[in-house]
């Protein structure tokens, strides 16, 4: 995984997803050189670029223009902008003129969330996933019932990580944000 | 318990202890009104006061001229000065100096936590509490060290809160830094 | 507080709310010696007792039969039984007949969680508080709505604790599964 | 990563580490396919059967005869056997024996931390991991000594993760056990 200190970074777009965020959506997402990708609520860029290097295709979606352009000077950052298309706009417009794809990942979605997991349940190809990332409690649940109704059975978890910083006096345990991971797979 | 926000608080010095760690600190001291308390590292003064309003007197201090001088600022805020004496210094060294005490709290041990344990465990009297807490790994395995040297079945309890933030968009889970209370009783 | 171990428990039961999460609620209910308190879902009657060492009054109610005579039997075990009312039935329907109270307390709800809450509103005494205990996602977000639709501003607290449980080969921390506790202070 | 339920189990024997610890400690080993990893302390091998499949070679230790088998039966049962070397024995003496290495994992060390990543040290390829998998209060801090003994910035991260069980009521939040990962890369 990159270091949360190799993105670049600015004020107003949230992100990038954490180190230990970011390893735990790519396990539960189970990507293959092969996989099609797409991202909603991009933000800095951090799930884009590790999927980037993973996937065959990434499509990257923002509302916020400074998010696309962060997450395109991340891509060429870490050299990984030939397989990525970032697009300025809204996910479930975007979802709707994109071909089927196999790893769905949610992380912002402007109060659409079930149309965007819904509309990407069409789209998803037998065997690809849905993940969602929530600091929200309404997220989370909001996920967690758009799946069931799906009749997905959601893999639900809250993850809080806190990080030792070495100081002259000992190890400081800092705590990140807690996240909740809900992910489901299609299996029809 | 105070609210967080109702303590005085300088960029300085630490503190005050979150009002759940506060409530849970005070819950393991069992504290009665014909305590005496002893509080050693007292930053802000959020310990000190609720003890204050409970104990019959609170020995408080800090090596910090800037905590000694924001916890009394906060004692005459919440009104409860009369029964509290704060006394810049080493606690090591205040400690050998104080009669005998029913708990003792340490926040802040800079450096000398053995020692201080093992001298406040003389000056306890004979049901009175230590409790520790800590932010620092090395400091909770301190803690508990000494506690067994010296007999005891130390409590050791890591308190990880997230509070929620109502927001426009949802309720936002914020961590704050994990906490470990480390406690026991003298029960000879 | 009670050692959890100082209560009496029995397998169809839940509880007793762990040490911790009974001492946080304690605290954010500010129970005084006058306060009247009802405890909706009182299960083995953990908090059903510690609000009987505190407050004037106490109304638990629970639907299991079960639950009923655990508690009663914790409470006698604690002697507390004298200003301690415990009823098997329904807590919205019970709430309906019960004068007005300063403190009610929703550890189990049978799916009215929301009916719950605003009755209980109605009967609450001005600067009384309700607090719920979450293990739900669902429970947490249902309190959160129900809390805001009265206009009032819930306090939000995920507490995770983890406890060292002293072994040969050193400190193990055992985790307790995270409590959510909602809570909100009538204040009109 | 494999579901924690697909692995045999068996009573007397530690693990699987769960699903999501693999994930992390996956991550933070950079594992890659020419790399050879030794797991220490390798008890029911969930670790074990994640590296087969992502490195070269692995050479798995324990010193119980039952963790041995059961880590050979679930390398049979997820048909990885063939890169794997499962030794029982002493993590330090089979240390001695062993060429260099890419990536050391740490799971159990029976008292002997210190040394094993000291050996392991020496015998790490440099750009390679040590990672150390801690339950105890006292491993954690032990790794981050011995790491910092040799000049190495350990990266410390401690992981509470709660997942959510779908219910008939709603999605309880159990908890697992938190776990801290404690790792260092060699770079000279």
């Amino acid at each position: 995984m990159i270091n949360d200190q190799n993105f670049i970074k600015i004020p107003d777009v949230p992100g990038p997803t954490k180190e230990e965020i970011r390893c735990l959506v790519i396990c539960k997402s189970s990507v293959k050189s092969e996989d099609v990708v797409v991202d909603i609520g991009c933000g800095t860029g951090g799930l884009t670029v590790e999927f980037a290097k993973r996937a065959k295709t990434v499509y990257s979606i923002d509302l916020n223009h400074k998010a696309v352009e962060t997450t395109i000077k991340n891509l060429e950052k870490h050299h990984v902008k030939e397989n990525v298309e970032v697009i300025e706009g809204d996910g479930l417009n975007i979802l709707d003129k994109l071909e089927n794809f196999d790893i769905l990942v949610i992380g912002g979605s402007s109060g659409k969330l079930p149309l965007i997991i819904k509309k990407g349940y069409e789209k998803l190809n037998n065997g690809g996933r849905i993940i969602v990332t929530a600091i929200l409690l309404e997220t989370s649940l909001e996920a967690v019932n758009t799946l069931k109704d799906l009749y997905l059975i959601p893999d639900v978890v809250n993850v809080a990580i806190s990080k030792g910083e070495t100081t002259e006096r000992g190890t400081m345990m800092l705590a990140r944000n807690p996240i909740t991971i809900i992910s489901a797979k299609k299996d029809i």
